[in-house]
Parts: structure tokens; C-alpha cells; sequence
């Protein structure tokens, strides 16, 4: 299917604890598409350091960074890209003659899903979560001009702390808020975990909403996209963000942008591994 | 022409100053043949510590070291295989759970081509050349029971030690010895190179000889070898030495030995790169 290597043959990659088929399906699968002399390869490593070092020595031109990885690396990288700095998380390094600038993704990718499903700006929200992503989801929601939101944790620390730095209102449940927007950043709903089978979020908060966006993306029909489809609300699903983070990684490593046909082939290819 | 890479592909390299098309052709060929989930990617670099954290930390299966590194390289693996502990020079690392292992596959490949054309142990022999092949040659030839040898080099330093080291005498230049196998480990006949249409020994000197072997591989046909099968001498070609350490090196990462046609296909192959 790839075309066949050569010496000038360049290299991208993803690093973390348990590497997935996705990216390296949508990538290779656009590489093949669009005839690019690049290969895509996931590697597992508990050794950070030692893999940074190798991406500088070996020329490596971009990497994906996943858990446990995205805050340690920041100190690693030469550069940080508007989209890592401020929230102090990346999960995208290119490499540019051995400058390594970093960069969030996933923050540009719900910057881009809340444009693009024009979710109104005024929309009370709540979101779930406090993790590294939750850091990520709620900074967007924020620059995006989001400005009434509550964050829902039950840990109370991380959950005030991100909501301090944001300027929103932290809560340990829902509670009696009937908020907009519901924004689930948890793993609940994923496929193999313990609560693959519960909602995210109470179910009559789901159906007094009027955008479910879930950032779980296996499956991309979690119980909260599957309840909020049912009754006609707009829905924003994991698999967007996958799928648009990591083409904006494409577009950062090739500098090329591919069209939307390849973009949604890509993703159908990617999905079937 | 390569299977579909997914999680678990595994990742082989060479590691050299200016790569090569040689290596990558002939060993991703032989993974698409054999159905194996490999890769094998050509990096260039300058920093061999940076390059070797990251073979550890990517978990690399392994890796062939050319110039400028096959020395350097010494320091910084686990364990060094018997071919490369006498001539202290590597050129392939074995990457076992993260315990590397050094191999010499050019010092493999020299013991197997004398043997399998029957090379008599009793040959006079000149080896023109005293840089890190020429060790590697050398040594080959010593430990195969080729007593009576004389290295031929300019440079007085490296040829005298090289001799010394071995049991074999020096000189500046062949003179009047008519040796029974010629050896180069030159560059003389090397396409690109300033000698690339002479004679790596003089002409009736090749005249006199039963054997000639060059290592040079660009092109495998050099002025000596052209000279030598006109006469119906007994040839050694680099092109087999450079087929046949990239056979021991394929088995090593995979385990795997392949049939001799599948050698061979994998070998004209990777020559039209």
C-alpha cells in the first residue's frame, strides 16, 4: 500500500504507554493517498528523555505524544506553540532541522468542533472531567468565549484549580444545573472500562441540553452521544477530535492539507483497525 | 508493497552518515515476501549517543552502523558478539528487550564467501587497504586459517599495526610479490571515486593470481574483478559481501533465514535502487 521506502524517506511517529492503530492508519492511509515519501510508525517507551534524544539525533519530523507524556515533554521541546503554552499540556512535536516546537492539538481540534457545529457562544455549559485533557477542553471552551461554565469533579482539588484558572465555577456533582452544553471529558462511556455502559452525565440534565459533546471516541456512539442523538440535540463526538487532531498534526509534519474527501477516507480507513 | 503497519510493526534501521538504498530495499523487500510485520527506515545522523538512547528508548529492533560509527559505537552497547570483539568494529546491533547486542556481519559474510568458493587455506594472499574494513577482512582471514598474507598499504602507521596485529607483514606497495588471491579494501574502482577506472593491484600482478576479491560493491564489476573473470580467476564480489552481511543481519533481527531464491530475488531487488 505505501509506496516504496527509499533514503529520503521521512519519519513521523507517536509515543505512549500503549500506542493505538488509529494514527498510524490515518496517516500512512493519507501518505498513500496524497504520494508522500513518509512513514508513520506508533512506538511504546517509558523512556522520555532517551526518546526525545532520539528524535533529534535520527531526524524524526513530527511525533504525537500521548499519556503519561504530554506535560513532562514540555520541558524537552525548544518551543511551545500558543496552543501548549498556555495550558501547559502538548500532544504534537515537529521537528524543523532539529528546532522541536510543540504543540495541543487536541486544543485546536475543539476550537475548530465548536466553530464548526456553531455552538452559540452564550451557551451555559458544564464539563466534566479535571484531567489533562479536561485541561485542554475547558482552555478552548474558554478562548473560544465561553465564558459561563462550571467544571464537574469529584476531585475537588484539580477540578477548583482548573476552574480557578479559568474563571469558572467548580462543583463536585451537577447538581441541580440544567446547563446548555454538557461537555463530557471523563472516561465514562469508554469501551472496557467500568462504566462503559453509564451516562456521563444524569440523564434529565441530557435531555434538557442542547449540545451533548463527548470526547470519548471508542466508541464514538457513547450512552451520552447515543441519548443526546435520540432526541435531535446537536452532538459533537470523540472521534471528531481524534480525527481533527490528528490532521492537524498531518498538515504541521507535510505541510499539506488534504481535502475533505481525503480527510473523511482517511478516517474511515483509520477506523477499521 | 509493504503490509499494512500497525501497532505491533516492528521497526529496524541503519544508521550512517550518507545512507544508502541498499539496505532498506533488500530488507523490506524480504518482510513483504516472508509476510513479516516489519519496517526498515534509513536515518542519517550526526550524534551517535542521541541515535542510540533512542534505539533504547523506541524498543528498535535493530540496526546496521556504517562510517563513521562503527567504532564509536562500541562504548555504548551491552554486549559484543565474537565477530566483533577482535576487530573491535560493528556494523549491526541487536536490540533484545532492551539489552543491546554488537555484531560484525561484514566479518560473518568474508568467512562465508571464502568458504563457499573454496578458497585453499593454503593461498598466498595480499589485502590492499588498512582502514576499518580492512580490519574486518583481515580478521576474517586469519581466523579462517589464511596464514600467509601481506597487507599492502600506504599508510605505514595503520598497515604495520594491522599486519602486527594479525601475524602478517607489511609493505608500502605489492613490489615484486605475486601473491595466489588479490584482495581490495580500497576505494580504487569505487563508481564516484578518483580511481574508479584503475586497477586496485598492478595488471600482471591480477595476471598471476588464482583468486581476486574486491569489496568494493558500486559497481560490483570493477576494473579488478572485469580483469580477473576475463582470465577465468576465481572472483569474490563486493556485491556478494554486501548481500551476504545484509542476509546475517536480517536473520539476526527476525529469527528468520531465508531460502536462497528468496536471497536472491531480495538482493536484484534492492540493486535497482
Amino acid at each position: 500500500m505505501l509506496m516504496n521506502p527509499n533514503k529520503d524517506t521521512q519519519l513521523c511517529m507517536s509515543l505512549s504507554a500503549r500506542p493505538g492503530n488509529f494514527g498510524l492508519r490515518f496517516h500512512n492511509h493519507l501518505y498513500e493517498q496524497l504520494g508522500l515519501n513518509f512513514y508513520y510508525k506508533a512506538f511504546s517507551s517509558q523512556d522520555l528523555n532517551g526518546a526525545v534524544a532520539g528524535i533529534r539525533a535520527l531526524g524524526i519530523r513530527g511525533c504525537g505524544v500521548s499519556m503519561p507524556f504530554k506535560e513532562a515533554c514540555i520541558e524537552l521541546v525548544d518551543e511551545l506553540d500558543d496552543s501548549a503554552r498556555a495550558i501547559a499540556s502538548i500532544n504534537t512535536i515537529v521537528n524543523t532541522a532539529g528546532h522541536l516546537k510543540a504543540y495541543n492539538t487536541d486544543y485546536i481540534a475543539i476550537e475548530q468542533l465548536l466553530q464548526k457545529h456553531a455552538v452559540p457562544k452564550d451557551s451555559t455549559f458544564a464539563l466534566h472531567g479535571s484531567g489533562g485533557m479536561a485541561k485542554a477542553v475547558a482552555s478552548a471552551l474558554r478562548d473560544g468565549g465561553y465564558a459561563n461554565g462550571l467544571i464537574v469533579a469529584r476531585n475537588e482539588g484539580a477540578g477548583r484549580a482548573l476552574a480557578h484558572n479559568l474563571g469558572y465555577e467548580w462543583q463536585a456533582t451537577l447538581g441541580n444545573a440544567r446547563p446548555q452544553m454538557l461537555v463530557n471529558v471523563t472516561p465514562i462511556g469508554m469501551t472496557g472500562g467500568a462504566q462503559a455502559e453509564d451516562l456521563a452525565f444524569e440523564a434529565d440534565a441530557i435531555d434538557a441540553a442542547e449540545t451533548v459533546f463527548d470526547v470519548v471516541a471508542i466508541p464514538a456512539e457513547t450512552p451520552l452521544i447515543v441519548r443526546g442523538r435520540a432526541q435531535g440535540k446537536r452532538v459533537i463526538t470523540g472521534l471528531e477530535v481524534i480525527a481533527i487532531q490528528a490532521l492537524e498534526q498531518f498538515v504541521l509534519y507535510t505541510g499539506i492539507r488534504p481535502t475533505d474527501e481525503q480527510f473523511q477516507k482517511a478516517v474511515a480507513f483509520a477506523r477499521q483497525g
